[in-house]
């Protein structure tokens, strides 16, 4: 089987959800926007799929995938990942993250196999925290400690067992003291049992981040997420070395699993991070393969389904999948209509189960693309 | 699908090959042996095969693995690993990675692809060295300088680009000066292009190994392997801080993966090593991942289809394959004759081509098996 080419198909949809100045994003009035997906072609006629990817990608993946076998996975990985260096905007991490799924993808497709199946199953479902979007100013949203603990307790109700904040962020904050009262009135009203963590302002001095986490200790939070610079690791390890709660990450650092092997070796966090959006299914194996060998947990970042067939095939904790982002104003599960179904169905225990279909697991609405697709 | 039961088959055949007081291999009289396949059935009539494994692995692995989906290799790897804890007799890390490479094998014979391409393909062939067997004192064997410089010149001229010499050990040895002499006269015979290496005597004190790094490092080996006993992993960060040469290890260390990434962080070699005895293909691709992820090269240890099967899907250096153990008095394509045809078929440029069949490529001589099978 070869390739025989990778194509981009783009299509528009209504979104309810925008971006701030620093790119997170928050409920927004109905706007349109355009949503890609990758498909690599093979001259079998065998297809595979990833949402995401650009064309100046696809241009690029033509030139030097066409006529390679799909299941040379690893070879087609090493070499866009030596292509990076020269390439980094078409072939970002996020980018070759979408062609390596795509490619697991296909390689489910042909043989009828969930992608955490062909890699060696070892869960069927994983415990999901709740993930909120970041702090706001809409009345009633996630603007104020009272309107996270209202939410929280909503999720509770759902079924979820865990529960992240989003602390807020410019041009909403930062304040330190502000995430932490969130953080009490979140503790205050979902009692004792369920899980809490915090993902907060990723620019906070050593001090900010001290003064934070000791206050998360308090409050018997399980994990403190990027409050400083990722770049400054030497200020992970000292934070680290102070605190008793998790340090997670690094999350967004660049460098793959390169980097996570460094975060471990300097004891820059407790728990190291990563997600199919820094290189695919096959960095993030790498980077979990890493960590087994150090005893150290990964808890991936992000949801969606690549990450969701990782956690299918991971031998070590991370325990939780991250199920977001959420936002009272907002249907979760509204937010994919090209999907038929929702890719991480939550279960009234607080369980998302790995879909059993092939690959990914996605049932594509091809109805909702082709009456939306736009061309080039 | 269901696992419904783990048997092992048991045969006979005439052997060539006996082994000393230390349990390495050498040429002996025909005499009669018993080899072992390990067969993993399922409720829908696919099967996964690997030769080795023994009654009481099977005994166990009935208890732990019956009913257990075949897919979830992640998962049965790590019960297994824990249950070694107290059974590490019949869940040696052989014998798991005999039921890993079973459960691969099925894997690949349920969806018509070779276990590389499952993993994701890298390479489809690699150069392979000559690995002679230990020194030792029969005539025109492997008993003087002289004796390897032949054998080593008959391997090149049969396409071989890399040799690899065992020393002498006990009872034949050891002494490093007659190891430096074999290895002088070795490199003397064949010029200076082909890569030569050296898996010396075990158990050298510090000062001897020393000694041959540097006749080593003169000679322009490309390794240095096991020179002392790998329980001293300061011996190892001390003799590798001295060297040029590349120090080669851990290969005989317990502690799977886990003890690779110790050797990594405290620089206790410059190549790591691993192989499929020492608990699977699983646990070898986790070994590779780790060694990615440190910039590590991982020379993979032993022959085999298994091992062949991870260097497909390796996408770092190791550059070898370790076609043996060869000696001038054997040969090597006759050692196997459970099998239709050799695994591991070298061709004029020194390369081994790994099997495009499923699974793990072996094409099982069912007939002499049937011929020569014995009972409980």
């Amino acid at each position: 089987m070869k390739i025989s080419g990778i194509e981009i198909i783009a299509f528009r949809y209504t979104s309810r959800v925008g971006r701030d100045a620093e790119g997170h994003a928050h409920p927004s009035e109905p706007h349109d926007a355009v949503q890609t997906l990758t498909r690599i072609a093979t001259d079998e006629g065998a297809d595979g799929y990833c949402f995401g990817g650009s064309r100046e990608m696809a241009r690029l993946a033509n030139e030097i995938l066409v006529g390679e076998d799909p299941w040379n996975r690893e070879r087609i990985w090493q070499r866009l990942r030596q292509y990076q260096r020269l390439a980094k905007t078409a072939l970002s991490d996020h980018n070759i993250g979408v062609l390596d799924m795509a490619l697991w993808d296909l390689a489910g497709r042909v043989t009828g196999l969930p992608v955490y199946k062909l890699l060696g199953g070892y869960r069927d479902k994983v415990l999901a925290y709740a993930s909120t979007m970041c702090g706001d100013d809409l009345p009633g949203g996630l603007d104020t400690p009272e309107a996270y603990a209202d939410f929280a307790e909503m999720c509770q109700k759902q079924g979820y067992k865990a529960f992240k904040l989003h602390g807020w962020m410019p041009p909403y904050g930062p304040d330190p003291k502000r995430d932490v009262a969130a953080c009490r009135a979140v503790r205050e009203r979902v009692g004792p049992d369920m899980a809490l963590m915090l993902d907060c302002y990723h620019d906070y001095s050593r001090e900010e981040a001290l003064y934070l986490g000791r206050e998360l200790e308090k409050l018997n939070f399980t994990w403190f997420e990027e409050p400083m610079n990722e770049h400054s690791v030497s200020s992970y390890v000292w934070l680290t070395q102070q605190l008793d709660i998790a340090v997670v990450g690094p999350e967004t650092a660049e460098g793959k699993m390169y980097t996570r092997a460094e975060w471990i070796v300097r004891g820059a966090s407790d728990i190291s991070r990563y997600d199919v959006a820094h290189g695919g299914i096959t960095a993030t194996m790498k980077a979990a393969h890493l960590c087994e060998a150090f005893g150290v947990r990964l808890e991936v970042h992000g949801g969606g389904p690549g990450n969701l067939q990782v956690l299918g095939a991971m031998g070590i904790p991370g325990g939780y999948y991250e199920r977001g982002l959420l936002h009272p104003f907002l249907d979760y599960e509204e937010q994919t209509p090209w999907l038929k179904e929702v890719i991480d169905p939550l279960d009234s225990e607080g369980y998302v189960h790995i879909s059993p279909k092939p690959g990914l697991g996605m049932e594509i609405d091809w109805d909702f693309i082709a009456a939306n697709r736009i061309g080039e």
